[in-house]
Order: C-alpha cells, then sequence, then structure tokens
C-alpha cells in the first residue's frame, strides 16, 4: 500500500477540514485505537481509516485503511499525541424515538464539550431512551465531547433540535417532564416518584434552563446540598438525578 | 498608584513561576473575578492582587493590590482570556483532621485535573469533613483544577498524603472504608448501609483503584448500570454514591 507522506494531499486536505463543525454534515473523525474499537463493536460506518505503518497490520481487515506518517496523522487531530489512528465516520441517520414512551435527558445550551460528553456518557450507562440537546448546545462531534463520550454515543441516539417542541411531544404522550432548579421551593430529587417514562431537563453551566423551559417543565426538581457550598458540576448533578430515577 | 508595565519586573517574574507546580510551596495563583471573590468570603490570604486599571475600584480596600496592563496580567495565567484579575493566595495550613469520625473522600491517582476538582466541588457541597488525594494525584492548584472547583476548596481541607495510612487510621477509629470496584460481586451502592461516618475510595479514571487499597477496603461497592455501555466518570460516579451516602 502507498503511503501518504504529503500534508497537502487532497484526501488530507479534505478529511482535515472535518475538524471544523461547519464542514461536518454526514462525516466526523474519531481518533485513537479504543474509540475505534468501540465505533466497530457498535457497527460504526468508516469513511476512511488514516493509520501510521505501526498499526496497519490491526486494521488488515479493512478496506477503507490509508497508510499515512505521523506527521500527516497529526494534521488530523488535535490531540498533541494521535495514537497512530483516525477514521472518518459516517454520522448515523437516526430516526427520532417513540414519542410515546422512554427515558429521555434534555439538554439545554450546554456550553462545555466535556459536560455535554459525560452526560451523553451517563445517559447511555444508566439506559435512557435518547438524549435531546438544544441547538445552542456544544457540538457532539467536537473532539472534547467525543473524548468525554468514550464511544457511548453509538449507543444512544442523540438528536439536536428545538427542546419547547420536544416537551410538548412528550407532555402530549403524558411523559412527564422535569427540570433542574436551584430553588429550595423544589421538589427534593429523592421524592420524584419512580416511574418507566420520564424526560429530564440540565440547563446551561452559567445560566440554567431557560425561562421559557422552565415553564414548560411538569415538575421542579432540586438536589438538596448540606454542605457550605451549595453548587454542582452539571454533570455530576445530572448523574445524581439520573440515577436515583432508575 | 504605579503600573506595572514590563514583563521583566521582578515581582512579576517571581509570580509567573507559581503557574509551575515545582514553585508551588506556600501560595498559589487564581484568576478572574468569580474565584477571587468566593478567596475573599472565605477569608483567604492574599499575598498579591494583580489587575489592570479597569478593575482598581473593585479592589479598593485591599493592601497587596498590584496595577499591571493587560498584557503583564497575561503572563500570570494560562487562561487565553483573563478577565482582569490574578491573585497570589497563601496555600491553608490545614491540621489532619480528627480521625474518630467524619466522611472522607479519598482519591487514588486521579489524572485529570478537571475530574479532580470536579470531586473536590462535589465533597464540599456534600458536607464531607475532608478530601484525601494520593501523592500521584493530578496537582490541585493547576489552573484547571482550581476552575473546576469553582471555590469550593475555601471550603473543604484537602490533603496530599498516603492513601493506606489514611485507611489504617480511619479503620483503628471504626470508620468504615468503602472502595468502587467494577465486579459484580460488589455490593450494589444502594444497599450500602446509612452511616454517619465513612470513607469513599475512588480510583484513577484508567486503571481504577490500587490493588494495595482495594484489599484494604472494608467493603467493595458498584453503581449497577442497566446501559449497553456500562462506563462512567469518575466525577459521575463519586457523585451518584456521595449523594446516595448523605
Amino acid at each position: 500500500m502507498t503511503i501518504i507522506t504529503s500534508k497537502t494531499n487532497n484526501l488530507i486536505k479534505k478529511t482535515k477540514k472535518l475538524l471544523q463543525k461547519k464542514h461536518r454534515s454526514h462525516s466526523y473523525l474519531i481518533e485513537g485505537w479504543h474509540l475505534f474499537t468501540e465505533a466497530e463493536q457498535a457497527g460504526a460506518v468508516f469513511n476512511n481509516i488514516f493509520v501510521t505503518s505501526e498499526l496497519a497490520d490491526r486494521v488488515r481487515g479493512f478496506e477503507q485503511v490509508r497508510l499515512v506518517t505521523e506527521d500527516v496523522l497529526k494534521t488530523l487531530t488535535e490531540s498533541p499525541s494521535p495514537q497512530g489512528i483516525v477514521a472518518e465516520v459516517a454520522m448515523p441517520e437516526s430516526a427520532f424515538p417513540d414519542w410515546t414512551a422512554g427515558r429521555f435527558l434534555l439538554l439545554d445550551d450546554i456550553q462545555d464539550p466535556g459536560n455535554l460528553g459525560t452526560m451523553v456518557r451517563t445517559a447511555a450507562a444508566a439506559g435512557l431512551t435518547g438524549v435531546f440537546i438544544s441547538e445552542k448546545s456544544a457540538d457532539i462531534y467536537n473532539q472534547k465531547t467525543l473524548r468525554a463520550m468514550q464511544g457511548s454515543h453509538f449507543y444512544i441516539p442523540i438528536y439536536r433540535t428545538n427542546l419547547l417542541e420536544v416537551c410538548s411531544q412528550l407532555q402530549q404522550h403524558a411523559v412527564p417532564v422535569f427540570a433542574t432548579s436551584l430553588a429550595k421551593s423544589a421538589l427534593d430529587y429523592r421524592k420524584l416518584p419512580k416511574t418507566d417514562n420520564f424526560a429530564f431537563i440540565m440547563g446551561n453551566e452559567g445560566q440554567g434552563i431557560s425561562e421559557l423551559l422552565l415553564q414548560k417543565a411538569d415538575r421542579l426538581v432540586h438536589i438538596p446540598m448540606p454542605g457550605e457550598t451549595e453548587s454542582l458540576n452539571v454533570a455530576v448533578a445530572a448523574g445524581i438525578i439520573i440515577f436515583s430515577l432508575i
């Protein structure tokens, strides 16, 4: 197999663009062996697999393998130390879920890719049905988000859409919508009734949940904190509530 | 007040060194107005307060204020957009806690500053007594750790020490030591008895808790995950368990 040694190779130039959100419409890049094997196990479709010669043997069975130099590989990742493999993965075409039942996480304008990715990972581990993210939330195919998701996004559908409409749809099907609030008048999360169907909204790190969405929620919920500092990271708060509900 | 305009000013050069762990023995740097006010409210001791002229009025009451240019301020922080203030804060001299009782979090070789900081924040919000971190854990005065702690470290003592010795001390005083484990034979965390005193160990992101510490623990605990991916971020897992225990 010929090895691509030039950073100005057309395929490399085209692929490199996928590091920017504006150029991602049907595919995205993952890096590292761990994420690659997760993708493979989940049945993801690879458009291209770029490897350095050290890893060539490990991807022998694949069709779309492109051998590249270490320097060329570096241009395809934001990581200072790529682990020998970058793959272009086709975005899944996920149909919207059955609205009549399920356990959903709704993320309103989450800013930090790490927080967004960590919440997707938690939702997948908890066996939720799907994650809805607002249009202004961080990008799910950002390298930092992908790192935080640890491959969990291969196992849970994620939809970027208008959360107010999602709430309306869910409520029409009698799926209760809960929202986190710092207000002490909100219900203690431990007193939420156990239910097979629910949607839970988590809000922006600084601003919380937008006013319109809060008004839309069926119930406001809070986490009582006995400590001197009453503040939790949003992904930690989501984990505490989700695992108390399942 | 004279304004420091040179990056080679002696005080600036000396202060800048505090960005590196090896130069921090008695003080560290915090940046941004939010963290500064948290520090002030918590009664932290400021050795120096560096501000740009825009913020000078807001720190009028303090003695150790140094006026600097935006360019000089930038050399004192790793943030690409410092918010006009960097302060040198004296490290607290915290005496070891009373071993006979309390609720402790033990962090074994936590690698990621964000995870470390987030767990300190969770421990503070939960009102735990103290956090012990192993010698190889990430630095608590790293700018990323400080950002994740959100000032919570002003309210909970943190000790860097040998965790095996901590366990021995706690166990001598009948404080049970729990450890997280991925083994399904471990106790479901929801079945842990409610107790006023406990210590909980969380392990390294990749390797988990070291073998010797695991053996030392009184009980192994795990979080059942009904999803297809059975993996949680360490700080989320810590949050779920800590809040189930308090």
